[in-house]
This record gives C-alpha cells, sequence and structure tokens, in this order.
C-alpha cells in the first residue's frame, strides 16, 4: 500500500516547502517536488500544511481512582486524540504503593492492549521506591522500552514519593540511560492548605485553586532541579503552569543545568477567573491549577527562550456526575478534563494564527521535542523518510468552534465551550494508514501499537 | 543537470535517516529511501552524513584595517570555507563615520562581486546613526535584503556607537522588521584599561587580554539586552565568551525576552592559557580574548540549553608580519584570527564526537539556527526540497590534523597547528554542484552569489 | 554652656533607655538614667523621643542652573533643613567642564560660608575626570576633607562622564580612600527619549516621566555597580527609585559585593499618578521621577532587607515661575523640588508610625548610616558621648499637616500640601544649641559649620 | 552596688568613645566623658574596649544525645561562654516526638535552673507539629517569654518535621507573634547517602562531609524561605555554611522578602581540608560540614551585605572518648564541638584586627542584632542606660594562644588546637558583677538567670 500526498506545505523545524511526501506501508518513503512515483492512492493537500503527527507525552486514560476511572477509554481517548492530530500518546503507569513495578506495568499494558486506536507508550511513575523496584528498572528501559519515570512530589499516602526515595531513583535511572519527570508540587503544603480550608468549611472549587498556590510548584520544580543537578539524571517537570515554576528553571541554567520543561495547551490559554463560577469551576478542577494572565505570559515566552520544550494535556476527562463527587468537598472533586483532541488546534490558533510562535516551533511543541525528549525519535515526531508515517493535513484557515456536542471525547463537557478556532485537522494519517478522513474515523481499537523507547541523554 | 547523493546517513534537525537526496540544478528536489530517479550523476555516500552546508555568519574579509586588509580576500575567504563546509558566510560592511551606509555598501559590494567562490550576503554595521542614515535602513531591508545590523559597544572613535544611536537605530530596525546585532563589550572600560597598561609600559599580548576583562563583555550584554527589551527589537550578540556575558543574558529570561547568542568555535575550544607564550600570543588577539575554563563549560552547556544559538568564527585572518605591527605595542596588534575553514570539524570533532552535543543540534548550530536568525530559511541551512543545494558529505571516521601547511586560509599560521581531528569534509556541494571534492576546489572566484535576506521576527 | 535633656525616650539603633542626656558646649558629655548634673538650662523631655540631628547627604543649594539657582540658599535651605531635625547635608560641588575642581569648591565654599545655618558638608561632582582633575583628588580628600566623589552618568555635555572616565575616577578615588556615588540612569537613553518626544510634540511633564523609564536607571544601576566591583572602589547609588534598580543592586550580592543604596523620601511616599495633572505635574519633574506602587513596595523593603541603607532628599526646588521655564517643553522645567525639611517627620509618619520600619531602623536612615557610610560617625549621626550634641526633640504623637504656607522652605508650593502626619520636630540642636524652639529659629546665618570627613573603607 | 568603668573605648555600633560607663546594681546607669560620680568600686579600662557581653543564640548544653549528653552542663558551658564574652545563650529545648512542648520545656528548664552560671534563653524545637502542640504555642509565647521556634528540616524520626508541620508551625508562630528558626538541610538527601556510602563501606568522617553536600543546605534553605514567605512568619535560618544557601535568601530578596541569617564563626574561619586526617577529622564532625574557602569568603560578604546578622557557635561538645562511638561508622559520631568560648575572639582576631569587618559590625555581630532578633533588646546586647550592665572589657593587643588545656570547656580537644588570636577578653561583667577577672571565674553556678523574651515582628 502506498500514498502519494501531493502538492501540501510540508513542515517540520527543518523541512518547509511546497511539495510531495510518499508512504509506502507504514513508513515515509519520500519527499520532493514533483515526486514522479506511482502510488496506490494520492491526497490533493493543496493549500494544507502537512507536518507530523502529534505525541501527547502526558495523558491519563482509564486511569483508576476511588473506586472510578478516568472517562476516556485507550480506545476513546486515542481515537479523540487522532482526531486532533496526536497519534501518538504517553500514559502513566501508577504503581500501588507496596506492590512491583511490573505488577502495574501488566495492569497497564492489560487495558490498553488491543484497545488503543492510536499508538502509545507509558512513564513508569514509581509511587514507591525501595531495593525491590530499584532493581526493575532496569529490565523496564532494556526490555519494555520504557525509559522515563515519573516522580509524584504531591498526593502524599498515594502517589507521593520523598526526597530520599527520589534521590535513590535519579540515580539509578541515570544509571540505566533514563530520565526522570516530575509532578513538582509540593504536596505537604497543599495537605496544609486542604486541611485548613476544609476545616474552615471552605469547600468549592474555588480552594482547590487556593490550595496550590504558586509558591507550592515553584519551590518543588525548583527542588527537583536542585536534586537532578547533584544526581546528574536527565529530569524533564511534566505540567508546569506558572512564573515562579519557570524561574527555578531559569536559575538552574546559572549552574549550566539543563532541565526540559512541559507545559499544557490548557496553562497557555484559560485562566483562574474561571474559578470564580461556583461549582461549575470543578471543570477546571485540575493539579495544578489554571493561573494567572502573567503566568501566560511567561510560559508563552518560554516556548520562544527554548526553555519550555513541550506542549502537552495531562488529559484527565471525567464526566459532570463524576466531578460531582465532590459537590460538597473540592477535594473529592476528580482532578483533571477533557484536552487530548484539541491541543494540536488550539496552539495553532491561539499560537501560529495570532503571532506568538512561527510554524516550525509549533512543530517542535507538538511532536518533535517530545519524541527526541523520549527516545522516539526519528520514528516518530518527524516526517523523515524511514520514519513511521504519521501526518496530520491542516487546513490552516477552516473556522470551526468547540463543543461538547461534536467532540470525540468521552465526556460530557468541554473546557472550552463555544471556542471558535482558526485551522482544523482535515485527515490524520497514522503509520502509513489515513485513520481520520473528514471527521470520521476510518479504523478501530486495536489499530494503535505500543512503542518501546530507547535510552536518553538529556541532550537533544 | 542532476545529482543522487546515495546511501548517506541525511542529517538535521528533524531529519535522520540512510537514503538518497537528489538534486535538479540548483536545488534539492527529493529525500528518500531509494529514490527512484535518474540522474546525471551518482554520488556513494555510504558510511558518510549528508548534512546541510554551513553558515557562517560572522566573518570579517578583506576587512580594511590600519591601511591594510585583513588577508583572506572574498575568493581565498570563501574558498577555505568551503573546503571546511560552510558554503555561505555573512561579512559585516563597516560604515565609516561620516559617510553613508550605501556608501559603505558599495564599497563592499565592490570587492565581493565577481570574486566570492561561495555565497555570501553582509550584516551593516552602523558606525554613525543619525537622521540620514536613518533613512537608509528602509531601503537596505527592503531592497538590498539586509536585515541585520551591527552595533559595536567599543572601538570608540572608529566603529562605536553610544547608547542613544543604539536606541534610537533599534528603534528603526525594529520598524523596518529587521534584527539588531552587537559587539558588546564596554569599549570606554577597555579604553580605560589599554591607556592604563600602555602607560604602565605593559605592552606584550597578554595586556591585551587584561584589558578586555570579563566584566567588559558582561555589562555590555547586559546593556544591550536592556535597551533590546526596552525597544522591542529582535537582538542577538555576537561573538559570546563568557560566564558573566551568558549570565546576563540568562537573567534577561526573567522578563520574557529572547536574545539570540552567537559563541565562536575558539571560545569553546581554546582558553586564555595561550595568552601566556610571549609576542607569539598575538596569534591569539582578538576581541573579545579567549577566556577560562570555565567559561568554555558555560558556552557548552549555553549550546545545551538552547540559549546560545549559533556556533560562528568572527574569522578575520592577519600574517604573521601583520600581527608584528603590534611587536612593541599590543594595541597595534590586528585583532582576528584564521578560522573560517575549521568550525565545523573541530565542532564536529570536539562536541559531537566527545559526546558534548547531539548530531542534530550540531546541524542547527552550524546553520539551521543562523538561517531562521537572519532571514535565509528555509533557502538555506536545510535539506528541504526546494532548497539550495548546498551540502556537506562528511566521514566522521577519518582522523586529520589541523596545520597552516595544509590549509587553505590565507594565512601562515593556525591558531591550532597540529590539533588532530576526527572528522572530515569529503565533499561539499553549493547550490547543486560540486565545488570541493577531495581537497580539490572545482570552482573559480565569481562562483559565490549574494544572498538577499527576508525580514526577521525574532521568533524562529 | 550646658544643657540637660530630661525624661525622654533617647534612641539610636542600639540605644533605647528613658532618661537624660547631658551637652556640655558643642559636645554630648553623657548619657544616662537620672544624670545628677549641673546644667544651665535644663529641658524636659517626658512623652518625646530623643535621637540624632538627621543628616542629609543629598541636596542642592542655591544649585545654578540655567542662569539662575535652585531656589533654597545656604541660609534658608539648612534653615528649612534644622526645622525638619535635619542638622547636617551634603551638597554636590558641580565641577564645570573644562575646569578644575578646586575652582568648583572655591565656588560652592564661597556660597556656603557665612551663610549656612546649619552644618554641611561637600560632595565633589566630577564632570571632567582627567590628568589634571586626577590629581587634585588626593588634596581634596586629605586636605579638605571632602571624600566622596560624585559621577553622573546623565546630562550629557553638562554633567555626564563617559564609562571610561568613570573607571579611571574610581580607581583613582579606591587609592585615596574615597568613596564614589552615582546618579545612575543611562543618559544617552533618556536623550534619545526626550529628542523623540519632542520631534513627536509631546511636551508635558507626563514625557519628561516617560523619557526616564526604569529601565535607564535600572541599567546604569548595573553598570555603575559593574565597574565599581572591578576596580574594587566603595560605591554608593543616590536616589534609588525603582524595583530594577535594586534588582541589579541584588544581583551584585551574589558576587559577595557591597554596594551602598539611597533612596528619597519622595520614592517612598509618591508616585507616578502625579504626572496626570497637566502642567502641575511640573511640580514633581525630578530625575528620575517618580516610579509606581509595586517600586515604592521594593523600596521600603529594600530598608528592612538592609540593601537600602540611606533616606534622602535630592532637595532642589524652584519656585513655580521657574518651574514655568518648561511650560511649552518638558525639558526646560528644572529639575527638583522642596523635600529638605520633611523627610524625617515623614519618615517617622509613614513608616514608624504605619509599622513599616522599627525605630531603631528609622534613626539608622535618617542619620547613623549616612555618618558612617561618609566618614562623620561618630561624629555626627549617633549620640555618643564626645559626639557633636546634634538632636531632635520629637513629639510622636503630634498632628500636623504639611503645606507651603506653612513651610520653611523658599519655594511656593509643596509636594505634599496637605499632608497629615503624625509627629513632629519639637526641638532640636546643633553642636549644643537650641536651634529651633516651637517653630522658632534661633540661629542666623553663619550658625552652620563646614564638616571635614574621613576616609572610608566602604565597610560600616 | 557600683561600679565605675573608666576610660575605655566604648564601643556599639552607635557608640565609639573614651570614656567611662557607670552601673548600678545590675543595670547601666550611665555613659559619658569624666562622669562624676561615686562609684563602691572603679575599674580602669585605658586602652581597652568595652563592648556589650555577647550573646551566643545557638548552643547545646547538656543536651541528650544516644544515651549520653553533650559534655557541658548548663555549669561549665555559661561558664566556660563567660571567660569568651559570652554573657547570655540561647539554648535548644528538643520536644520528644509524641509527646508535649511544655514536658521538655520542663525537662531543659530542670537542667538548666540554678546551674547556669551566665543567662540563659531557650528556642522550642518543635519535633511534632499537631493540634496539642500548637495549643502550647500561645502559652509559651505569653507566659514563658520563649518566642522562637526551631524546626529542624533534617534528622528524620528523631527531629525532623515534614513541610505539612512545618507550614502549620509557622503560621500558628506568626500568629502568636513569634519567629520561626531552621536546621535547613535536606533531610531525605541526606539519609539516602548516609545509606549509599555506609553499604559502600564508607565509614570514615569523611564521609560524614559527603554526605551533607552544598546543594542540600543550598535547598532547603530555598525551601523554608519559600515557606516562610508565604505565611508571612518571620525567619531566620541558624549556622548557614555555604554560597548556594546564601544565594537562596539573596533570591529571595527579590520579592522583598527578609530572611535572617546566622552563620558560625568555624564556618568563616574553617574549611573542608580537616576532613582529610582519618578519625581525627571526628574532631569537626557537625551538622553542616566545615565548607569551602569560597563558602567562607561568601560569609564574610554576607556579613558586611548585611545579608547574615549573626555569628554564633552551634557549641556541642562531645569528648573524644564520646567521639570514638563513632570509630567504626561516621553516623554514630555524635555531631557538634566545642566552640562557645572563643566566637567572640575569634572573630575579632580573624575578622576585625585583619579588617574584614569594622568595630561597629563586630559588635552588630556578636550581641546586638540577635539581641533585636530574638526579642531582648533593649535588655541584653547594648550598652544603653538602664539595660543589663552586661559588659565585656577586651585588650585587643592582646596576644594569646587557643588550646584544650587551658580552654575551660569540659571537653578534651580544640577545634582550634596552637590558633595564635589577637584580642582577648579581660574581665566580663554580668548584670552588674565582674564574673571574669584575670582568667579567673568569680561566681558559681546558679548565678545565670532565664531570660524571658518579648515577641518579635521581623523588623529590626
Ligand atoms: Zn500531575
Ligand atoms: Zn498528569
Ligand atoms: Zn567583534
Ligand atoms: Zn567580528
Ligand atoms: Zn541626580
Ligand atoms: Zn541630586
Ligand atoms: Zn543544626
Ligand atoms: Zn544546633
Amino acid at each position: 500500500m502506498s500514498i502519494l500526498i501531493k502538492n501540501g506545505r510540508i513542515i517540520t523545524s527543518t523541512l518547509d516547502f511546497e511539495g510531495d511526501l510518499f508512504i509506502e506501508g507504514e513508513k515515509i518513503s519520500a519527499l520532493g517536488k514533483n515526486l514522479s512515483v506511482k502510488a496506490d492512492q494520492e491526497i490533493d493537500a493543496s493549500g494544507k500544511l502537512v507536518f507530523p503527527g502529534g505525541i501527547d507525552p502526558h495523558v491519563h486514560l482509564e486511569m483508576p481512582f476511588m473506586g472510578t476511572f478516568s472517562s476516556d477509554t485507550y480506545e476513546t481517548g486515542t481515537r479523540a486524540a487522532l482526531f486532533g492530530g496526536t497519534t501518538s500518546v504517553i500514559d502513566f503507569i501508577l504503581q500501588k504503593q507496596g506492590h512491583s513495578l511490573y505488577e502495574a506495568f501488566n495492569e497497564w499494558s492489560g487495558r490498553a492492549t488491543g484497545n488503543a486506536v492510536g499508538d502509545y507508550s507509558f512513564h513508569m511513575a514509581v509511587t514507591d521506591f525501595n531495593e525491590d523496584t530499584r532493581k526493575e528498572i532496569e529490565a523496564l528501559v532494556n526490555q519494555e522500552g520504557i525509559t522515563s519515570f515519573k516522580m509524584f512530589m504531591a498526593y502524599k499516602g498515594a502517589l507521593m514519593i520523598d526526597d530520599r526515595q527520589l534521590t535513590g531513583l535519579m540515580t539509578e535511572v541515570k544509571k540505566q540511560g533514563g530520565m526522570v519527570t516530575a509532578h513538582a508540587t509540593n504536596g505537604e503544603m497543599i495537605d496544609f492548605l486542604v486541611a485548613k480550608f476544609k476545616e474552615e468549611g471552605k469547600l468549592s472549587p474555588l480552594y482547590h485553586y487556593l490550595s496550590q498556590p504558586e509558591v507550592t510548584e515553584a519551590e518543588a520544580s525548583g527542588r527537583f532541579a536542585d536534586i537532578a543537578n547533584y544526581t546528574g539524571c536527565p529530569a524533564y517537570i511534566v505540567h508546569m503552569t506558572c512564573e515562579g515554576a519557570l524561574n527555578a528553571v531559569r536559575n538552574a541554567t546559572r549552574r549550566n543545568q539543563n532541565v526540559f520543561v512541559e507545559t499544557c495547551i490548557q496553562y497557555l490559554t484559560l485562566d483562574a477567573s474561571l474559578y470564580d463560577k461556583g461549582f461549575e469551576s470543578a471543570k477546571w478542577v485540575m493539579s495544578p491549577p489554571l493561573r494567572e494572565k502573567k503566568d501566560q505570559q511567561t510560559l508563552w515566552a518560554g516556548l520562544n527562550q527554548g526553555l519550555v520544550q513541550v506542549v502537552a494535556t495531562d488529559h484527565c476527562p471525567f464526566f459532570w456526575k463524576q466531578k460531582e463527587m465532590g459537590s460538597e468537598d473540592f477535594s473529592k472533586i476528580p482532578n483533571g478534563h477533557p484536552a487530548i483532541e484539541h491541543r494540536i488546534e488550539l496552539l495553532y490558533s491561539e499560537g501560529v494564527a495570532k503571532g506568538k510562535i512561527s510554524l516550525n516551533k509549533f512543530v517542535e511543541l507538538t511532536s518533535g521535542n517530545a519524541a527526541k525528549i523520549f527516545g522516539m525519535f526519528p520514528q516518530k515526531g518527524t516526517l523523515s523518510p524511514g520514519s513511521d508515517a504519521d501526518i496530520v493535513i491542516f487546513d490552516p484557515l477552516k473556522k470551526h468552534s468547540i463543543s461538547a456536542k461534536t467532540h470525540h471525547m468521552n465526556c460530557d463537557y468541554s473546557a472550552y465551550e463555544g471556542w471558535e478556532l482558526t485551522g482544523k485537522c482535515e485527515k490524520v494519517l497514522l503509520r502509513g494508514k489515513v485513520v481520520i478522513d473528514d471527521n470520521l474515523c476510518l479504523v478501530e481499537k486495536g489499530n494503535g501499537k505500543f512503542i518501546k523507547r530507547n535510552k536518553v541523554s538529556g541532550k537533544i
């Protein structure tokens, strides 16, 4: 099977030409001006952008939570991702404290295998680092291709590990050629504030926001960078939201350290004024919470400064019914929101179309950098011959609006209801197959494959 | 005329595959695995790296100086550049104070036209900013494609402009869609120290070094960034050498500013211990001078942090006889050294081969970023179909050594005499023509073309 | 002649007791609880604070300006100072470019001698540093007791010196055991903005403010600190107004440098909203201009952090008629405002009474630190036996309001018209003599003496 | 009983005169030139310095530790302090986890009462913050005059509290008008490194040093400052040793925060080269460990910058026999060393005599600032009439050397054996009584009194 995409504007951070892209089987075969090849299928991309399928390195699908699960399964979640041009996701395996890493790996693989529509990989979240789990890391890296290890600095008693474990984990991960990633907020401070607000009868979603002030993230980001610097382990901070946290990374540059930073599309586009809507604000209850305008400005600047390399989503949707578990107590509101589908279109519309970032940067942020940082390059995240033919054909002028009525995520509300966007994913290819065309998904569950990733050096 | 490069490892910062690259006329036509095209010529690149021809955005060819000229002409200099894989250079037009910009432009064009062997462009160094020269900027940008404007913060009475002119120049350049670049050292402090040392009879090359301490560069870099931030003009610091100066840029990130930074290959590889060799040290008399080991570490880190985007040379060679003009007085030693030929091979050998930077980063640093920053992308600095077929075929394993006896620069000494390198440019193509093959240059003077550049936004 | 002050609360930064202070002749003789001494005169200070006479190290009396003079003479200005508890001032001698330092010294001494009512000293502002003026510095330090040297980084063509002279001056002053002080704003940038606004027909006082944005002060403060650090000269920044500038000093602490900082009472209490009053805003045209609320917060914090050591005034009054010289052109408005009289009462009312600073800190800021920094301690700035009996007896509860109708400065408007203050200077003693009592000045011109100052080390 | 000290050079940070000081009963009564008073006793202080008795706010006397105690009792420790001019100490009550604060208070009071020779107060170290202990704080502040609360960020399982407790404790202490102080090192990282070294068989004292790298202190200092800033609680970092930690405080100044900092005399004078002496290095096993020359420079600079306000000792001596508990395992070496006696003489000799700090600063550092910060001013820490007559008469020229043979601390080794000092405490008075004279202690145990301290505002 071969496909020829013709006359598109083909874009990565080093490609920019109008011409053709030829696919043979699952792989990109050639790029050129007027390629003289014979294809089983031709797609006319005139007036369209053609760029690599997106990589969202931060999603939570079917994540077990308080006896329920985040509402997108591997099927619905990766399908919605495909609609939005994201062809690969990296989900988080959550080790259960007291249990092994492989047990969790098997559980997560069990849910994903045969169900995912798009490609996927896993980060391993180590929630209990000890001599036994330390020994599992080598096998995960070398046999399973799981080369990134998440540490939660919050959610004590469930996910959080202390700085001793964190230091130990970094030491081991560095030795094995992996990368550590952190949910960097000071869980102890947050627990204090949550308890305090609850004691004071302050139970609305607003207090979710107030219980995670900027300092909790700035502090933990600095601490994580400090320990990473000491151990020498490649390090990545997930879902950064604020100026204080980015300043911690900026400070770290003075000692010649490089810490990778991910933000999420919502932190670039939404702000904390959404917490003034009574219980409706539960829609945006996530951790860390939305921040201020000044923080948005900082994050956009960080993208252009090269200090923030990735825009992800932290997709973790819950139905309104599930959100209502916290109607009397913000701390019981499941954290997260539906986002996987609109990351790329939002970043194009709010970023490229408004002149905040260049088109080349846009591609780096949505796929290229994540591929390099997480050991998937050049298989994923680019349009290089030999790479997986994961491709978005994008209409840069198409206007459309976001709504829960029309989105494909398994969630009954949208965080962006009614937003008008410029630019839309028209066709999406995954490993050489058209998977999305004209608002239809052409493949079934089981189409997605697990991506084994390579070791990393922390240099991209 | 068409050329097919076969079986190379083709590299940019987003391409990485083994396969073929097809050239038609002056342009790259296609990239692919086993391209089935017919070519007039085939080049077997098995075991070789294939990457974009280098761009050196900081050279001084045939630069008038004290009644003489820097010793490489546009012919010898761009030819030597080609030997080292650099297919395009950006030279500096130096306005004469009291005269117009166009007068200098014509003078420089006169020297280059018909002489350059490789492609070239010009920065315009504005040494006298006033109402008349202000008015010339628009035409230079729009008609001549000269979109970057250099400001010297040192060399008072010859090249230096004061902060008032600097502010005015930035204001105008921003308005016209250009970029400002700066030689950022505090010329007043340097003049004080030079005069002081001379008065004290301290006349050897060592005092050249001591008359430009780190503070002179750190201070001016910070000041330049401050004014750029105020005016909003895209800004670029040339030949950064030291921790203090990079820290000024790091500090500027806190206010969401992005300043582009260039270092030169010598600041990454050589250090100030070379100033302990008596008058022989004149070989390395350049401005700013070589610095310390700590500064090298900072600059290598800066490359990986994304805060230093370009590695150039500040190539400005003088024969030993010319250097001897300063045998009794360091301030009379012509500033500069021969470097244009070895930038790429040195950065590969010292950087990639020693694991300090990735291969993708290497390509960004030697061509891709300069092309984007200076408005030449995607014509130059990449391997995109439609782009100029400026290409290096590089043997990554070939060992060789540097010597004035064998180099092609018109200079009778080498700054790296006897250095052993790993990796060599084997063939070089410029606009679809093999210009260097097996240590021979196959083209004559006049082969090089002037590159008109585009406006820039400061976002890449 | 002896005086016994009884039952006051006697305060410096290390004294705090209720009791007595005994004066013999010009000097403090004893401090104690129930001193059993016989005095020619007794003053009951029950319920009053007794603290050292203030030192205002930044005033401009009878300063020549565009054919006229600042409106307070040494007589009227030092008398008004006494009314407000300031017993010593340091004025600035302004060298005329092309002329000697001693010529200016003689001119200034001529105006002050026999006229001052309170004590005074001079800083020497070096506006033309060359081999001749360099040689005068030693004598000024050793023979005249003028140990501080001012450098203007603005007012080009009149007062400004360039960084070369600045480096030279610091080198010499350090050698002679002196201190350099700077008006730290980037004069070149300001000149650019002034010219630009004038060209655009923007001529109201608002544009005075806009022509000196924060960056002009932040940049120059950093540059001054850089050069001071390089030369090793003790350094002091006058009239700091803003966060950017204090951050430059905070950054300098990282290299183990200590730069002294003075702010003025108006920058702690007034803000730039006063520039929205049409030409009336000319009342507050001073350089640097008033800033924002955030800058006030920074400066108050700086006092408590120990990073801002002195609160002065930059007193430089002009009659409204004189201000009107700039009615058509803000750049012709004489810079400055009347302030010398209310510094201490304002700092008490806005600072101590509102809980922003402690009483001990208040004394450090109004006299103690200036005395130490400028080589007058322990003669001035404290209540130590043997020190000059310069003393304020202050009613901390007395309410009063400020008005041009009642102030003693020779100026027909007040910058604080109608402000209500808590706390008032009731009696003031200078060298053992009651000079102010119950709103009357008991001494005539000629009462003030010139203070010879000591060398300084930059360590207090 | 009255005493007249005659003809000394009387010094605080605002007093500096040659003259007399008169004491009546326990209090200073008067200061003056030639006081004409009749005294029961006269002391000729000609040629001597007379300054306030020192305050050492960081000592551990008779501290329970692994079944034994630090070797100086309240008797021997405070007596040795008096020999060295330190008339007041603040010791640390260590709450036992699971027990109340008052239980510990009673235990510590029991040991001190009737035994101390010099005056003393207590900090309360809260090692288990919960609803019960929270409620005790108000009483401790208001009834016992214990207004400072220590938090250990290290020593998990014994003393350490987590960030949740830390946030809660700060919130309560601020409410009650107190101050928090911190042993700011990352206990988790240290525990990791200790375990790692032990596992690797690295058991010598050198590994004590290596298990507490600079980052552990820099990180925790930043974290403590962050939380203090968020809660608004006045904060003080004890025993700061290094550049990284001071830089954390310097960074905090940018957000207008003020954190008080204490260093100890050993960190200014000794360095980590002492850990190269095999097991003898156990003499200097303390936490944090000694650091590098660069850190000494930073701390001396910090004193002059006003960012380090106090020089203490962390006196916690153990006999060599006790140190030998760790001869096979560095983690069993009791932490601490004898220091209480020589703080003032060392700071004079190494600081004042060598020109690193001024004499006024010396007094601030040894007594004045601690008194203000901890709510004892003006009762202690100054020479103000009405203040306690705690006085040192110091011979600034006297040479002597330190030795365990001659010191008065109950410890069989000295950390400074053989050091030659300039300047010696000749006579010491405590509350109006000569307690040390000519190397004799004239008072018995029980002479020392408990000092109730005042609330504090964090502004001095
Ligand atoms: Zn998270
Ligand atoms: Zn997440
Ligand atoms: Zn240059
Ligand atoms: Zn150059
Ligand atoms: Zn000024
Ligand atoms: Zn002034
Ligand atoms: Zn401790
Ligand atoms: Zn301690």
